[in-house]
């Protein structure tokens, strides 16, 4: 096991199947700007996918492409935070998703923009643009619906009381990371925690939400040992296309 | 197009959609006795389907099998009624699906257990007395909750009204049921409508249920011309196995 492909993988992973969920959003958000939000958020994620799974493909060398990785592996080959196949549930727990996810990722990227290896510090650079966005705007929703009704306020509760357990996840490591770290290739991922806590902490105040006691219980995605039901289901659905019509193309 | 292996089809898709929809209960539902009354429902009408569909892979001769029209065929090819594709909803919702089909199914069998094809015929027995108990259960589950709290009726309700709408595609006929009844293979699905009408009204008054004033406007499903997304979806978690690994036996 190339330990830079799995990195890769786990980068690649987390932004396909998030994207995948936003896109389930597709012409069923609430409003229409929010659906169109959602659509360009999924488009992002899924163009990020591209260049995570394309370098992957090529660092593994046997012959595969990007999409081989997205629609030809099966459940217990994916490498993604189990946060990021949580389903989508109603728009604010979407959300609250998206911001947990977020508050990471704009750590996550800006610490691979040094990276030593220069495909990955290039991908990091290309792909922050969007993530500020991202985060941006998932913060803002978060606020705006925790600190809304007391009807609002009840949902986005139950969705970071939901989705705070898995939070944790990104902020493990194992001797993937501790090999990217020695190699230079990216920091430890708890290096990441502090500045997330900093960002999320004061959001989820300004929402009038209250942070779950809790010890961050799920993990297991990253190293693809405890996917859930829900991620086979979600790639049944995925990749459905090329999986009864192998090698099609349009 | 041989109209023979059509309503075959038809037959068994009916039983395979309702089937695997039915499964998908497995280990969620809310006692322990009722999930395995659905089990045991979803065994008997997958069983069924083994011997619709067996029967339609001989009548066709080109080599398939039952598991290959099962596993590989397209939403587009489904011959079921879209009212068995629906999604489960909640409990009750599910039951007033399987009542309203059941109270159907039972009209169907009996009169093809005088088809003048004697393997309609002998499926049409061996199913009957499934399809009796199916139908026992569903009603008397049906009236229960719907002549029961101010909740359970509200939502048998709201199911009710959700599925009647799809009721009506049982009693459609094309040329396919015009060939049938031609043959005397099967008498056109309008003769069902009588009976099936008597045996649901006093059960829904029974349930104190308001039966809508809709003129069944959903149709398309027996045709393959109108299946909704749902069916996609369904079918894409049914086949997975399949599709990712052609041919797989145990």
């Amino acid at each position: 096991m190339d330990p830079l492909f799995e990195f890769l993988l786990r980068q690649g992973d987390n932004t396909l199947v998030l994207g995948h969920r936003i896109s389930e959003w597709c012409g069923k958000a609430p409003v229409l700007e929010e659906d169109i939000a959602l659509a360009n958020t999924a488009l992002d994620l899924i163009g990020q996918t591209q260049m995570w799974l394309g370098y992957a493909a090529e660092v593994e060398g046997a012959g595969r492409t990007a999409d081989d990785l997205a629609f030809l592996r099966d459940a217990w080959d994916f490498r993604n935070l189990l946060l990021l196949e949580r389903p989508n549930g109603d728009f604010g727990h979407t959300m609250m998703r998206q911001f947990l996810f977020d508050a990471y990722q704009i750590q996550n990227l800006k610490a691979l923009e040094a990276s030593s290896d220069p495909r990955i510090a290039e991908i990091a650079v290309k792909s922050g643009k969007e993530a500020t966005y991202h985060l941006d705007r998932s913060r803002d929703t978060v606020i705006a619906l925790g600190d809304g009704t007391s009807e609002s306020n009840a949902r986005m509760q139950s969705a970071l009381d939901a989705l705070w357990p898995y939070a944790g996840e990104m902020f493990l490591a194992d001797e993937i990371d501790q090999a990217m770290a020695a190699d230079h290739i990216a920091p430890l991922p708890l290096e990441y925690r502090a500045p997330w806590e900093a960002a999320v902490l004061p959001a989820l105040a300004a929402a009038a939400l209250k942070v779950p006691q809790d010890d961050f219980a799920h993990q297991g995605g990253k190293t693809g040992r405890r996917h859930s039901e829900h991620l086979g289901h979600m790639l049944a659905t995925m990749q459905v296309l090329q999986r009864s019509y192998p090698g099609a193309t349009w």
